[in-house]
């Protein structure tokens, strides 16, 4: 494995035996067979130089562990990739952005600090992942619902820290962040909001204290390593209800997804939802295949019939409601009176759980993440020959316009490209008040394969940047390119990111790379 | 008028002229008479040497403006106090922190750049009011609702960056901030989140762009001046609805409130409401008094003994509703259930208002505001021989106990300290997840009586910081004491404010003092 940049091999013993004063012997890893299992094994540059190698790996125990790493790599100016869970897969595991890093691992501390169902907010150190605080809030009893990403093992603070989302009401899971604990990259500990008062006793449950409110600042950020992090819980919901709402015709997106739009942005549908189109799951009709291999392709009224004669719709959405027994009737009611504006809609009663779900409800669902309850579902779900993946995921506008928008602007882009093998999540509701696709890249172990698809993948987020449609977050190996996009100004955005940056992290010991920041001695030149 | 700390007469001067070339003459003020008007006419310290008196304005119509007077600043080291509107009442109004600021007042950038009814959202400068942005939606016919706070005359850029509260849905103001333009002190302009693209399609409609989410640390600071904001907007709702519970006893309050969480955490009950007590309202009463009065004081079963006598409960709550015509009664039918559990509640419907209001509807309201219509009723609910005032208002946990903590320890507080005149507003949920006080101080231009009352003020925010009940916001007078209570580790985060603040504003220039933040020439040594 290599050594991180610039220090000596015996400078780098020595770091490791102070590390191993700190944290034991047993907690540093430098063996390759060790250092291995840090890799991204989902790498879009496996078998390739550029493919980010870890130097070693320390497994700290508590904050004052933390400060002390912090302070020898200071010291020695080694850089340290700070992980919690390390399972961020598709967007680089527990791998460095920059090869040598030492990368942070802190699995073992995975204390739940506590869990409160009178206002619904749990503190968490980085390693306690979503199974762990389900097991406890179970073993506990309390009456609060979990928003889980689609696997279970990661950890809150790490989805947190990256942005991530899930599929209940509180699925944009930075706006559940309340109160961090940080390590600064000189070993100072600060505690943000209310957690600054030394008898803080809202620490969890007012985000903003007084003054600056710094905890965005610690998100997809390299300014800091967080140490415990409040979040907020959604108070147990009686039942979870989906009803579908389908449309006959291709121009009958635009008022669905107004009406959707104005749904979301009142809370009256509150979980993820996504807009699917029938000639998707139809793709290999052979009817369907005639119709567009025609010469000029099949026009809207030609799919509009064929859809008509098969009685599908052309689009449909699956509305999810989370609440009280006689509220979400309600709302499915007033959802309903809403679409009715649009000529010809259909609308289905889905699935109904009562919350928290039972043994056997469970036993009767795929996915139970919606319901709550973490899971490794996905897995089995994308199927026994799944790879690993990486996605290009722009945020649009959440109109119908934009769909028609994307889909043609992309397609016409991998088209050109001769990439055929792309997933689409379109028009997904992850956040509010925007819609989030997803193309979805394989990754393999082939290296003509992966520079394809990367090549790919880049003019994606160009064209998708050159739009107006911008990526909310990254694989490593593309955060140069996304950071770059992010251009207004000749990248004033940046550059405010590395003025943080030179005054938090004067010597750059925290995760060099991370969004596209550099520390001040690897910053490349910007054109 | 002062001069700016450290500037000549004759450098002012100069710097004035300057001001004058870019801005023109009719918008640079430095006469007495001008300057005067930018005073706090409320301030705790009028008629002192304390009282902070700016030495000149300068109001500029444009970012470019900005720009320029920032350079001009930078050039000079003249300190600049940024107001929007200007009408900060209760927290300094127009005046600076430090005596000698100028004040940039930016209330001729007023234009409403966009406000879109598919996405519900706002593009505004700092100078427009919650007047012009109604005005602007009602002549537009825009399906949007407007959340102000208490006064409409103040700006959604001030109000928000104060992070002020309104009454409705959307009432937690930073919650609602979607991508800000920001003037560095270096003149630069950044776009953060989506706007950072060149092309951007939902600067309004995705917070958190690409890399460190920076919005946060330009609220209650001073390391930027806020040019463009954008703001979520709520859609029409169909309606509103109040509903009263009440119940008879003291220790009642517990479960009242442990409902009220959950009701408020799972977005049932969505605006704003406060916990009364029925013994507030019958202070004047001759049986309580004589009851109060009597050694020992009344007990709580004499107290609710009384209460029942006059057929009055002894806490009760109004519940707000927003929503459809189908949901809402559905959402009380279910926080009537919920409140059931606690024996003898009572319940009562309240007012019921379609909207938008009609102008009758309108003519039968003492407040508009919570119909989403920005007024200035509150000033005349306070009275025709009302004051300025100031509050202490701690953010305390979402809990009976809490109140009656609270409200027994201040009490206790004001008491020893011979203090009766002061107004409390208990326990409202102006922010999400936790209770928020209010203690409030008159104003009057006698010294004697102001200084009696700085001392109770600032007894009273040491007292709440120590039971960990810590200010969310506070006049310019107490800004430095309330920093000081924010002191975990050794004022970390105050640390971790003026590390920020050095390295975004190096000369000090910007809003010196705001928040407890002063330039590192002016830093006080700490204990």
């Amino acid at each position: 494995m290599p050594l991180p940049p610039g220090i000596s091999a015996r400078d780098f013993q020595t770091v490791l035996r102070q590390f191993e004063g700190v944290v034991g012997k047993d907690w540093v890893f430098s063996s390759d067979e060790d250092v291995e299992l840090y890799r991204d094994s989902y790498s879009p540059f496996w078998h390739e130089p550029e493919d980010p190698m870890p130097s070693a790996a320390v497994a700290p125990e508590s904050v004052e562990q933390v400060q002390q790493i912090v302070r020898i790599a200071n010291k020695y100016r080694v850089p340290l990739w700070t992980v919690s869970t390390g399972k961020n897969l598709a967007y680089g595991g527990s791998a460095p952005r920059l090869s040598g890093s030492v990368v942070l691992d802190l699995k073992r501390m995975n204390r739940i600090l506590e869990v409160n169902d009178r206002n619904h907010y749990a503190l968490v150190e980085p390693g306690v992942s979503y199974f762990d605080l389900y097991r406890y809030t179970q073993e506990k009893g309390l009456n609060v619902f979990i928003d889980a990403p689609d696997p279970g093992w990661g950890s809150p603070v790490g989805n947190t820290l990256d942005r991530g989302g899930g599929h209940t009401p509180l699925r944009d899971h930075f706006s559940t962040l309340c109160g961090l604990e940080v390590v600064l990259a000189n070993g100072d500990v600060v505690r943000t909001g209310m957690g600054a008062l030394p008898n803080a006793r809202t620490w969890q449950q007012y985000k903003y204290g007084f003054g600056p409110y710094v905890d965005g600042i610690f998100t997809q950020s390299n300014y800091g390593i967080i140490t415990k992090m409040g979040v907020w819980l959604y108070p147990m919901p009686e039942m979870r209800f989906t009803g579908t709402v389908s449309v006959p015709k291709h121009d009958d997106l635009i008022p669905m997804v107004d009406t959707l739009s104005y749904l979301m942005n009142s809370n009256i549908v509150q979980g993820t939802t996504r807009v699917a189109n029938s000639l998707t799951a139809q793709a290999r009709d052979a009817e369907l295949i005639a119709l567009r291999s025609k010469p000029g392709g099949a026009s809207i009224p030609e799919l509009e019939d064929y859809l008509r004669r098969k009685n599908l719709p052309y689009w449909s959405i699956d509305l999810p409601f989370y609440g009280p027994t006689e509220v979400v009737p309600a709302q499915w009611a007033f959802a309903k009176r809403k679409f009715s504006a649009i000529g010809g809609v259909q609308f289905r009663d889905g699935v109904s759980n009562r919350l928290p779900p039972t043994p056997e409800d469970l036993a009767k669902v795929a996915n139970p993440v919606p319901l709550g309850v973490p899971s490794l579902a996905i897995f089995s779900a994308l199927g026994p020959n799944s790879y690993g993946h990486i996605d290009v995921s722009p945020i649009t506008p959440m109109t119908g316009q934009a769909v028609f928008e994307v889909m043609e602007v992309f397609e016409k882009v991998l088209q050109e490209m001769g990439i055929d093998n792309v997933g689409v999540v379109p028009a997904g509701t992850y956040y509010p008040r925007s819609f989030f696709f997803l193309f979805t890249f394989q990754i393999e172990h082939d290296v003509e394969k992966n520079r394809k698809m990367r090549a790919a993948f880049q003019r994606l987020v160009q064209v998708g940047a050159e739009h107006g449609w911008g990526e909310y977050r990254t694989h490593l190996a593309f955060m140069d390119d996304v950071a770059n996009t992010y251009s207004f100004n000749n990248h004033a955005l940046l550059r405010l990111h590395e003025t943080l940056k030179d005054a938090l992290d004067p010597n750059g010991i925290l995760s060099p790379g991370k969004s596209g920041i550099w520390p001040k001695h690897m910053r490349k030149a910007r054109a």
